[in-house]
C-alpha cells in the first residue's frame, strides 16, 4: 500500500496541474477504449466470472461481476457525462486588503484519495474516472471476486487512457493482493492518504472507518443507512401508498425504506391497504412490540431484507425526532399536504436528506445532482455530507496576491 | 462533561430556530452587559488574578488574565462586528427534479461543539459569541487560571443575554472543573459533541486532537505552525526585508515567520542586511548547518522563541517542497517580482494560505476575512480548512420538496 501512495503521489502533480481540457480528453479516451480495447478486459472478467462459479458463488453475486455490452455501453455512457460535467471554479475573489493586496480563495486537489469498493468490476472505472475529474490520484482496492477485470480495466483503459491525453499513467493504483487486510492498511497511512472513500454499508465499512479514525485517516462513509418515511394526519392516502412502493422497489440498497412511521390518528385507515401493498410486494411488516431496535437496517440482514419496520407516531414533530436520534441519519421523508407540518419535519430532521413527498431513494449523488456518485457520507460535521461527488473532493487555500496581478 | 453536553444539546434547538434579528440581539445585550453588568465578573477576575499571583505566575501570564477597561471595550466592538455581519444564504435552490420536484441545500448547525481554549477570559466570550453566531449551542473547557473570570462571563454577560434575547440561556455551557482531564473527556463524545475546536498549537492540542480521532470525535485545530517566507532570485531586496520584519512582530504566534528560505544566488548580497535586522529586532538566525528539523517551530520552545531558521534552496519549486513537506502546512509566502515564478510557488504549495509578496501573519480569519476567527484547522482533508469563521461551523443537506412550494 505505501508503494501504491507512493507511485500515486509521485504521479499526483500531473492531474494537479492539468488544464480542463485534458482531464476531459483522459475521461472520453476511456470511453473510447471501453470499446475498442475491451477484449482483454472481457478475458480477465471470464476468469473472474470461472473463479467464482467454481468456488460456489451465488447466481446473483455472480451476476454483479458479469461485464457484457449493456454494462459496458451503460460505463462508457457515464464517462461521457463526467467528461462534460463543467468544473466549479478553481478561483474565487474575495476581497481587496490593505497594502494593494487581494484575497483569492482556490480550490486544490487534495493530492492521493483512497478507495474501498465492492467487487463489481464497473466500480472500478466509476472511481477511477471520479478521481480522476477531481484531479486526485487514487489508490484503489476491491474485492477478490472481480480483482482480475479491476486489473485489466486499470492496465487496458484507465492507464493508457491517463497517458494518451499527456497525463501520468500510474495516477491511479490499484492494490493486487485479494487478501483483507490490504483494505485495513489503505487506511492507515494518513501522510500518503489523507482521505479514504468507503462504498457499501455494513460492519466491514463500520470496521475500516473506525481503524481509519485510530490512524487519523479521514473517510467519506455510511456504514449504516435505511430511509424513514413518515405518513402524516394530512397525507394523501394514495401519494403515501405510492411513495412507500417506490421506497421499496430494491431491499439491499441503502436508501430504501426500512422504518415506516404512520400518525396514530390515520393508522386505522392506512393499514388495510399498506397490508395489501406490503404483500403484494412480497414484504413483511415488522409491527409492534418490535423484537429488535426501531432503526434496525434491513438491507444488512442477509435474508430478511423483505422486511419493513412499521411503527405509530403522535406528531411529524416525533417522527423526524425518531428518525434522528434511532437511525442512521441518511434520509427521510415526510408525506403530507400541509405546509407547515412539512416545514416542521424538514427543520426537525438533520440527517444528509430531508423529503417532502418524495421517496428516499431519491438520496442518491445521480438522482439529485446529475453527477456520478463518489460515495455516501453521513459525518455530523461540517464538509463533504451525503451524496458525494468529484466537486467535493478539493482543499480549501487561502491565497493573498497583489491586486495588479489578478485584474 | 456528558450533564454538560446533555444540557447544552437540549437547547440547540432554540437557537437552531431563532431567526436572524433574535441572533443578533443576543450578540449585541452581550455587548451591553459587558459594560453595565461587568463588576461581578472584575470581581471574579480579581480573585483569579490574585490566586495566579500567588501561585507564582510569570508576569508575562498573569497580564494574558487581566481584565481591564481597553480589553473590555475592544471585547464589546468585536461583539457587535458579529453581530452586524451577514449570515450566509441558509437555503440554495440548486435545480429541478422530476414529478414536480425541486432540490435545495439547507445549511444546518451542527447542533453541539466543544471547544477548548487557553486561560484567557476575553476568549470565552470570543468562542461563546461565535457559536452564538452560528446557532450552534456548546461546551466550553478554558484552562484553570482563568475558570473563576470565565464562570462569571457566562453567568453573569452570555446567559442573561441569551435569555433576555428569548433563547435558551443554557446552550453556552462552562465545565467549572479545573483539572486537566476534563479537557480529554470533552473529546470523547462522538454522539453529544461530534466536533471540537481545539484553540492554540503543542503537545497539548496534539495529544487532544489524538485522542478525540481514538474516538470518532473531529477537531478544528492546528498543532502546530510556523510561517515560511522565501526570497526568490528575482525579488525586491527592500521588500523582502520588510517582510521579514513584519513577520516577526510578535514571536509566540503560529502565523509568524519560522522558516526563512532564500535563493542561492541573492544569499551573498541578502546575508549582510538580514544578520543587521536580525540583530536589531534581537532574533537569533539558525543557519545550516542545523541541529534541529529544518521545520522546527520556534514559537513552541520556550525561551528560545527569538529564533528563525535560515536556509538557501535553488528555485521556488525547492521552497514550495520544502514548506509542503517539512512544516505543518499552515502558511508560506513567496517574494518575487516575476509573476511567473509567483505562480509557480502558490500553484506547488499546498498549506491553508499562500502568499505572494505579503507576510504569513495575514492568515487569521480578521485579517483575512474581517470576521472574528473561531479557529485554525490544518487538515488536509475537505471541509473548513485555514481560519475557520461562524459561517464554516454548519452541516451540509440534501432538501428535496415540491416546487410549487418552494417560488
Amino acid at each position: 500500500v505505501v508503494a501504491h501512495g507512493r507511485a500515486a503521489s509521485a504521479a499526483a502533480a500531473s492531474l494537479a496541474a492539468a488544464d480542463d481540457e485534458r482531464i476531459n480528453a483522459a475521461l472520453r479516451a476511456m470511453a473510447d477504449r471501453l470499446t475498442s480495447r475491451i477484449e482483454p478486459v472481457l478475458a480477465a472478467n471470464r476468469d473472474d466470472l470461472g473463479a467464482a462459479k467454481q468456488a460456489g458463488m451465488a447466481a446473483a453475486m455472480v451476476d454483479r461481476l458479469l461485464l457484457d455490452a449493456a454494462r459496458i455501453t451503460s460505463m462508457a455512457d457515464q464517462l461521457r457525462v463526467l467528461a462534460e460535467a463543467p468544473f466549479p471554479p478553481v478561483r474565487r475573489t474575495l476581497r481587496d486588503l490593505p497594502d494593494g493586496l487581494c484575497l483569492q480563495e482556490w480550490r486544490r486537489p487534495v493530492g492521493v484519495l483512497g478507495a474501498n469498493f465492492e467487487a463489481r468490476p464497473n466500480v472500478t472505472l466509476d472511481v477511477a474516472s471520479q478521481l480522476v475529474k477531481s484531479r486526485n490520484a487514487g489508490v484503489l482496492r476491491t474485492g477478490s471476486a472481480a480483482l482480475r477485470s479491476a486489473g485489466a480495466l486499470i492496465d487496458e483503459v484507465i492507464a493508457p487512457a491517463l497517458s494518451s491525453a499527456g497525463l501520468d499513467g500510474s495516477a491511479v493504483q490499484l492494490i493486487r493482493t485479494p487478501e483483507r487486510w490490504a483494505a485495513f492498511e489503505l487506511v492507515r497511512h494518513a501522510d500518503l492518504i489523507p482521505l479514504v472513500i468507503l462504498r457499501g454499508s455494513g460492519a466491514s465499512t463500520r470496521a475500516l472507518s473506525h481503524e481509519a479514525a485510530r490512524n487519523g485517516v479521514r473517510t467519506l462513509a455510511h456504514a449504516d443507512g435505511g430511509g424513514v418515511l413518515y405518513v402524516d394526519q394530512a397525507a394523501d392516502q394514495d401519494r403515501a401508498l405510492a411513495l412507500i412502493e417506490r421506497g421499496l422497489d430494491r431491499l439491499g440498497v441503502c436508501n430504501r425504506l426500512n422504518l415506516l412511521l404512520v400518525h396514530e390518528a390515520v393508522w386505522p385507515a392506512l393499514r388495510p391497504p399498506l397490508l395489501n401493498l406490503l404483500d403484494r410486494l412480497g414484504v413483511r411488516p415488522s409491527l409492534p412490540p418490535h423484537r429488535h431496535p426501531r432503526g434496525h437496517e434491513w438491507a444488512l440482514e442477509e435474508g430478511q431484507e423483505a422486511t419493513v419496520t412499521v411503527d405509530t407516531v403522535g406528531s411529524a414533530l416525533a417522527a423526524a425526532t425518531i428518525a434522528n436520534t434511532e437511525t442512521s441519519g441518511l434520509a427521510a421523508t415526510v408525506v403530507t399536504e400541509d405546509e407547515s407540518t412539512a416545514g416542521e419535519f424538514l427543520a426537525a430532521y438533520a440527517g444528509t436528506g430531508a423529503f417532502w413527498n418524495a421517496t428516499t431513494r431519491l438520496l442518491d449523488g445521480f438522482k439529485l445532482l446529475a453527477l456520478p456518485e463518489t460515495g455516501i457520507n453521513v459525518d455530523h460535521v461540517p464538509g463533504p455530507r451525503g451524496p458525494v461527488t468529484f466537486a467535493d473532493l478539493y482543499l480549501r487555500q487561502y491565497v493573498v496576491l497583489p491586486s495588479a496581478a489578478v485584474s
